[in-house]
């Protein structure tokens, strides 16, 4: 029994994975491009969709980065992640209808919705995970303490939700996402990989 | 007199700094842009140089990144600080004559050489500080230490080169840059506010 439930969940764990990351201008770049590289290492089929079409994207700190699709090509598709990354940019994944629609479909099927910096903002805002614990940016626990339980480590995993605080712990954040969707085996090795202590 | 070497050198840090970052295809996309965003937010003036034009360059974890120029528009420039960038795409930053004589140049003038992971091999191709103590992502040590003392540290300076191992020193890589061109106080105060340990 206990190996033919050892042989389900590393089976499980073989399936590719797919995520979806949504890219908006004034992103924080760091927090994209950490996350993407990171669940790219591990063998996640990760997307990176552009908000405002497939033009490229302008970061807060000037990295111009195209989009892999426009979003309007990923509404009808569902995720074993979505990930939300922060910056002002935030801002522009709230006044997006189609964003909207997507974190509702996948909140609804139980899919996992990770949310770094000011990424937590829009997790809020579309009412993912109300009452959960969660850890964000210094500077926005003000905003979500009437919402969530606020911790103060630099991830946090609570049922499906996964946050983080901001550009220092990226890699963190993304080695959590591939372990939650790979195992803790494959987290270990991309971090080995990449001269990360996780 | 001790007043008078404080004030220069706080003079010094005063002065806008200049860096250029050599972007190739198959660079490592997380080394490219931690090193630009922690740059930018310390307030030295990043130019990310194009070395096959001005055209999106893809990264190893196919990242598209648009280059400010291309190369040719820096080469009459002088930088306080020159990137070299790892990942695959450092065998382009060997086979291209601009970048060979941009990097003798500033190696003539003393300047300011950085290279983490692959980037350590594109300094040992073009001669820069032979015998100098560097670190260097572990796979490569082998390659380099006929020409270098190699430390196994996360960041080594030795006078004018400094030099780091892979994506997950980055951000300390990136921030020892900071500290040799604008001093302790604003690598420490870039680090807090990135949510890093340095």
């Amino acid at each position: 029994m206990q190996r033919a439930l050892i042989r389900l969940r590393h089976s499980k764990h073989k399936m590719v994975k797919k995520a979806l990351l949504f890219l908006a201008d004034k992103a924080e770049d760091t927090e994209v491009v950490i996350t993407v590289d990171v669940l790219r290492r591990a063998g996640i089929e990760l997307i990176v969709a552009g908000v405002d079409g497939s033009d490229a994207v302008t970061c807060i700190q000037k990295t111009r980065i195209l989009p892999d699709v426009e979003i309007e090509r990923c509404q009808n598709e569902v995720f074993d992640a979505l990930i939300l990354p922060g910056g002002p940019g935030f801002e522009n994944l709230i006044n997006n209808s189609i964003v909207g629609s997507i974190v509702e479909k996948h909140l609804d099927q139980n899919k996992i919705i990770a949310g770094i910096c000011a990424g937590t903002k829009v997790m809020c805002h579309y009412k993912v995970g109300l009452g959960s614990k969660i850890t964000t940016y210094p500077k926005y626990k003000q905003d979500l303490e009437k919402s969530y339980k606020l911790l103060d480590d630099r991830v946090v995993v609570d049922g499906n939700l996964i946050t983080s605080q901001g550009p220092g712990t990226a890699f963190d954040f993304a080695l959590t996402i591939v372990r939650e969707l790979c195992g803790q085996e494959k987290s270990k090795e991309v971090a080995e990989k990449l001269r990360v202590n996780f």
